[in-house]
């Protein structure tokens, strides 16, 4: 049964205009709110409740392998802030800075964290001593300010909500495992909770985290053919521990400088769901990732018995462990269908007289709009069935996309024809910076990664013509 | 079979002095940290995690009465702050202010939120037409700042971590019901996860929320004598919603401002926990609290099997849900008995070569030293019932002291001298301000609460003679 539903005239089509299309979704499924200033937004609680189904996968696979939670001050003295010199230079330009406490002026004023490096490696220098205090694998969830001219919701916000976990180490290798290990928790993130598959890969030297050694980096790519970085951890050696004074005694009775590493994930996620997912009638949520995956519509509610027949089938599927709403305002069903529909919810239960009669539910699923009959006693097996079946749909079809958006390229003209149409140019690359930015220069599109299949297909600089030693992809970018 | 641990040497004995003795506590149980700006402190992970069982307890119990979470800005224009009167006269002499932006001046400085009435508004009025719209109960998770002259770690700083409720309704009837009952969600929380019992009550006009019509709170008894207010509840009444126009069509058609409520409990629950519990060796956790409610210490463990058959005991209480650790570090096992002690984890769990022979483990009680002998069939059922037992036996040693500090005075020397000697002076009050301002005068004590139970026991205000209209307790307080 094909039931493809009528066009929701409340937001713009992606076609006519993709930007307005995304901001009256954040709006209209009540994600977001803009505050009076600009770039902090208010995360309102169904876009909070997607953010916190994130959070509760992230702190599981977090603690799962070996890392603690802990929460740094909110301020960064200037003058700690200034001991990295890369650091400062890649943040100083959008810090947010507190100059007045209590009325009077502070001397040493006093940086909303943009990120919290500098916090920790304080922190490291004091608790750290032996090799026996070692690893140290922290994380905390807070949110970071760093002040932007453009502004976009989830995008791209003057504060946003984000984990960064901060670890060091006795030794290089280990410090590296964890940069890796990290990242491949980002890629199950997307491949279990988001149904969005991320291109891996390491950035170039002109794209890293500045302060880092090497940034690696999980990259999405949006319908409108730009890419989305979506994750980042960084390898940083022994730079901050240098910079900062964290040494350590080893094993053989040495003063060492331990090796770091620091990882984050934002709300920018929500920006990439929205986007990767969502259609002409607003969002559309993966069901592992949905705060409500079924909505429970009765039909003809005021007729005697379908209230009670809807509440049943709620409580059923409820103590089943399904995230499960029953909708039972005063609004007619076309009403409801277009709201929740709005709001990207995975699977609408109708009941009527006519289904209790037949002892049966209508299961209408919003990533294709088929509708399927369901016999009561066959309900919950099927719905968890549905679940799994429209996650891996929608996985399917983001990666059929991707992969439909990655082209090789062999000239400045087809690199160029191919980031304008939209999506990755898979370039070879001499490994030159001169080259890296002619790109940019010429075409807009940056380096988003190179990616961890480094299998060439050509052996010279698209730009330059010289040896070409690394595969990088290009994209335009959000 | 009794065994007292001996006094560990690390820290201050709480008679020797109390304040020293708590610092100590702080840092050596490994629970915060400074950093480098005053009041601003380092939550390390031990500390964090007991903060995390808080929280855990906390939204669970608020998502089941009809709570959504969000998340508001972290800055306040400003402009903004300043609408409602009594709030910002309340808050301003306390504010960080931020002046520079992305290194440009900002126009209209911004206040990093110390409470978020004035956001929430806001917002509710952009969101808030109809009663259909009503009621709104929200949350949020997050860190506040007042900028504080004089700090103590958890007890007062310039930042500190907390959750604040915002709700608004239809009727003054249903905020208030609200006030109320998150009150009770409190003292819930105290009497079955922190082992606290609290003293409700309403504030004074005088000691109330600046902005509020009605504050009520929940009070803890220090070690000390001193009080500790651990918690409030707000009734705005309409005051807030009239100053930033929030406004909704009732089902009359009429135009109507909403009743508002705030309430919230903060990281300051870590020093009333640390005060209530703790003892000369280090922190006394409660077990519901305890974010590690047993820890295995392998005796003789360089001995074959040893290792082997603690994993298997620690395997064995981890799967039936008890948070549960092994220390098989080089350590000494008095090292370690020394810093689980410290760290205040309820249960210790002794096997060694002799236990291992006898298929029996030893079990050690934190609050009391107490040591039994458990066989290794019924380890389960002991083991839950022994941290059921110290919870009780923890709630009932703070009630007995609560209940024996608090004393009816009759005139103002019996007052001053309760006070002085620590705890509540239950005190007949005319009502007037006046009275209560000379009592802090002349013995430093506030007004803590009006006790829920206001039985009279005298008719004469203890400063002026005139009639008593309320029963309150006085005490010094943190």
């Amino acid at each position: 049964m094909e039931n493809k539903t009528i066009k929701n005239e409340a937001i713009t089509r992606r076609e006519d205009d993709f930007a307005q299309w995304y901001t009256d979704v954040c709006l209209k499924a009540e994600l977001m709110d803009y505050s009076s200033v600009k770039g902090f937004i208010v995360y309102r609680p169904y876009g909070y409740a997607i953010w916190e189904q994130i959070q509760s996968y992230l702190d599981r696979r977090f603690k799962e392998t070996g890392h603690e939670n802990c929460y740094m001050p909110l301020v960064i003295p200037e003058s700690l802030f200034n001991k990295e010199k890369e650091h400062v230079q890649g943040f100083a330009p959008e810090t947010l800075i507190c100059t007045i406490g209590g009325k009077n002026k502070i001397e040493d004023p006093l940086i909303i964290r943009p990120t919290s490096e500098t916090l920790f490696c304080e922190h490291f220098s004091k608790i750290v001593s032996s090799y026996r205090d070692l690893p140290k694998k922290y994380n905390q969830w807070c949110s970071v300010v760093r002040w932007e001219k453009t502004t976009r919701p989830f995008l791209r916000g003057s504060e946003f909500l984000w984990q960064e976990g901060h670890t060091i180490h006795e030794t290089e290798v280990e410090a590296r495992n964890e940069t890796l290990a990290m990242l491949e928790i980002y890629d199950e993130l997307g491949k279990e909770l988001l149904a969005t598959p991320f291109i891996k890969g390491k950035k170039t030297d002109k794209e890293k985290f500045a302060g880092a050694e090497e940034t690696y980096t999980i990259e999405a790519l949006m319908p409108d053919g730009k890419a989305l970085q979506s994750g980042t951890t960084h390898y940083f050696g022994q730079g901050f521990s240098k910079a900062f004074n964290v040494t350590f005694q080893s094993k053989e009775g040495k003063l060492e400088y331990p090796h770091q590493t620091s990882w984050g994930v934002s709300t920018r996620l929500l920006g990439s769901i929205i986007m990767v997912h969502g259609d002409d009638n607003g969002l559309v949520l993966p069901p592992h990732l949905a705060p409500i995956q079924i909505v429970v519509v009765p039909i003809a509610q005021q007729k005697p018995g379908v209230i009670p027949a809807a509440r049943k089938i709620y409580d059923l599927l409820r103590k089943e462990g399904i995230r499960v709403k029953i909708d039972e305002t005063d609004r007619t069903p076309g009403y409801k269908f277009a709201d929740w529909e709005m709001k990207g919810v995975p699977i609408r239960l109708e009941i009527g007289p006519r289904d209790i009669e037949k002892e049966q539910v209508v299961l209408s699923k919003r990533n294709t709009g088929e509708k399927i009959i369901v016999k009561n006693d066959e309900l919950i097996g099927e719905s968890k069935k549905l679940l799994d079946l429209i996650h891996k749909e929608m996985y399917e079809k983001a990666h059929r996309f991707l992969l439909e958006h990655i082209t090789e390229v062999r000239n400045m003209d087809e690199l160029k024809t191919t980031v304008d149409n939209g999506g990755y140019a898979k370039t070879m690359w001499c490994g030159d910076e001169v080259c890296e930015t002619k790109i940019k220069e010429l075409t807009t599109a940056t380096a988003r990664c190179m990616p961890f299949n480094q299998e060439p297909f050509d052996n010279k600089c698209v730009v330059c013509g010289k040896k070409a030693t690394k595969v990088v992809l290009f994209a335009k970018a959000y």
